[in-house]
């Protein structure tokens, strides 16, 4: 035990020279610490586990909690499926089924529109704003508010970065292109499209490839580059439209029973926050660094990446700002978080068009304008 | 203690019909956890106390440790100069002065220029890119190969993304107007601004207003809109430039003496490393909510942005581009990092021209042309 011979050396006096030089109370003798509670947690996902970002995500949180407790803590991971459905992770957690899950909060949407927020929002926050957003903007407090209405509480644990437009059979060059088309693509993105005449199609992401493949639909979004072409995407379109504007910057979340939760010693409920905090960040990482490769393997493969055009990109604003003033007119949940994310939205985008913007502006145009 | 209380829950039988539905096993009788030793550690920080972005990150280390530890681990933050000047916290921890501290590692790069890649590099990664680097690109093990030569061990703590371009006493449009041109700007982007006739001066952060309010200096760069605010460096000059170029996306370290770090318990050492991770995402989520603030109270005071010209930029790019290509033949442990570094940059920026870049280029174009 690492543990024990670390104690040995302090308790024999064997002191190095870097902290022979630090006060003698620094390192003091081992106490016994209060007895903590062993805890074994399930938590459902909404991934399966070849979906190893999103998956990984639930496995490093996990990973991280069992660490930071030496063992006393554990949670055991389990699929899409495996125990309930992938988008019935809230309600396991609400039933008590599960003590936690990891999934979106846009995929409960039916039971509170509002939930959106704490995903994505059709051309809203990107991904860093997200997170200033969630931790420093009331962003954690207003989903929780949502939250307890279903005995839950919940953290951001996991961002996928700005996702895809998605793959496409045929151009899409005007609005009139869009008029029938049959397209997978769930959540808000879904409700704007189908504003503009496309036919939306909801599928789980198990059953985009053959739909695709065998033109029942004509054109399907799920995330990006990498987790894109695990589902073999690329095989059954060869369009590949940027930028996914109904998902700049989606975050997932440690959804928690608030029972359980409340049950934590203080410790514990520290432990899981900071858990997910780290997960959060690095699940982001992990997509910086897979999608870039991913994205060179499929335009090696004969993918063709296109752009939208400003005519579909500029009704797709209209449509999306239309349809959320419809919403917080409509749902007194929705618009007590959408206007103040409103005044966030515009303050946040002002400073980075100066301090984000204005620098990739003068590295991304030349690589943009040379795809 | 709310911990006893929750365990005589659990003894008592009382549970909720939440909890009731899961199998009993999952919560156990509370155990006698290992025995834990106590641990007191100072943290010496490169800021002063009133700089709440940065000092702030190292407070909620200290604090997300304590809290993790149920106050058995324990870190005393001092600011810059209580037990050492800002710029040697590095020498410090080598030393064993303090087992930790939490300062950037571009303040060192005297000691080996390729402690740069830690912080910041001049035209390089912005946060988000670095973020992915340091996690998942390679980045935290190819710094901790040359922190091991300062028998310290570092993890990313805060970001403050990315940096203004700093306080301009007249008009700089063209190289020209740089030559002679007093500024204070430190690091590599200083080394850049010298190649191009700029008079580079390096003064402590305390020292930056009245140095430039009595003209002794004709710019000086700081950090972004808040900090530079605490200093009142509105009040010295009117004209505040963007993009701040030589700082993309500027990352910051918690520093650990490699003894002092190895004498921990496993527990402890994870528990560190997680702490950083949720401090570097909050801080940086800090940064993003209080710059806009600040911005707009700038701009209402008098400040008027300016950006740099394409002219300038693009020979600050090449002079960049010169010095780093100069730097890797003259030091090898910079070109072992720079050369694979250089790649993950092309890479990443590829996918976030598509990814990130898009969708911003949407949203911000018309917030930077009516500024």
């Amino acid at each position: 035990m690492k543990r024990r011979n670390i104690l040995g050396y302090a308790a024999t006096g064997v002191a190095t020279a870097a902290l022979a030089a630090c006060s003698p109370q620094n390192t003091g003798p081992a106490v016994q610490s209060d007895s903590l509670p062993r805890v074994r947690w399930k938590m459902a996902t909404s991934w399966p586990t070849s979906l190893d970002t999103l998956y990984g995500a639930a496995e490093l949180i996990a990973e991280l909690v069992s660490k930071l407790t030496d063992g006393r803590f554990t949670i055991q991971t389990f699929a899409a499926g495996e125990i309930v459905p992938g988008l019935q992770v809230l309600d396991a957690i609400q039933q008590g089924t599960v003590e936690c899950g990891h999934t979106a909060s846009y995929y409960y949407i039916g039971k509170n529109p509002a939930l959106t927020f704490g995903t994505c929002v059709p051309f809203g926050l990107n991904t860093q704003q997200q997170m200033a957003w969630l931790y420093h903007g009331g962003g954690i407090e207003a989903m929780n508010k949502l939250y307890a209405d279903f005995n839950t509480i919940a953290f951001p644990a996991g961002n996928s970065g700005a996702q895809m437009g998605g793959w496409f059979k045929r151009e899409v060059n005007n609005i009139a292109d869009l008029n029938g088309l049959k397209m997978r693509i769930p959540g808000l993105g879904g409700e704007v499209l189908s504003r503009l005449g496309v036919n939306v199609q909801v599928l789980p992401g198990g059953e985009i490839f053959l739909a695709l493949e065998r033109g029942a639909i004509d054109a399907a979004e799920f995330v990006g580059p990498y987790d894109d072409e695990k589902l073999g995407l690329n095989n059954a379109a060869r369009l590949y439209y940027y930028p996914g504007w109904w998902e700049p910057g989606s975050s997932f979340d440690l959804q928690i029973n608030l029972t359980a939760w409340n049950r934590l010693p203080t410790e514990y409920q520290e432990i899981l926050k900071t858990a997910a905090s780290a997960a959060n960040i690095q699940t982001l990482a992990k997509y910086d660094v897979q999608n870039p490769q991913a994205l060179k393997r499929l335009i090696d493969g004969g993918t063709q990446l296109k752009a939208f055009s400003p005519e579909i990109l500029q009704a797709s604003l209209a449509a999306t700002t239309d349809l959320l003033e419809d919403m917080a007119i409509r749902n007194s949940s929705f618009r007590d978080i959408y206007e103040p994310w409103k005044q966030f939205r515009d303050s946040i985008r002002q400073w980075h068009a100066v301090g984000e913007f204005a620098f990739s502006n003068f590295v991304s145009t030349p690589i943009l304008e040379g795809l």
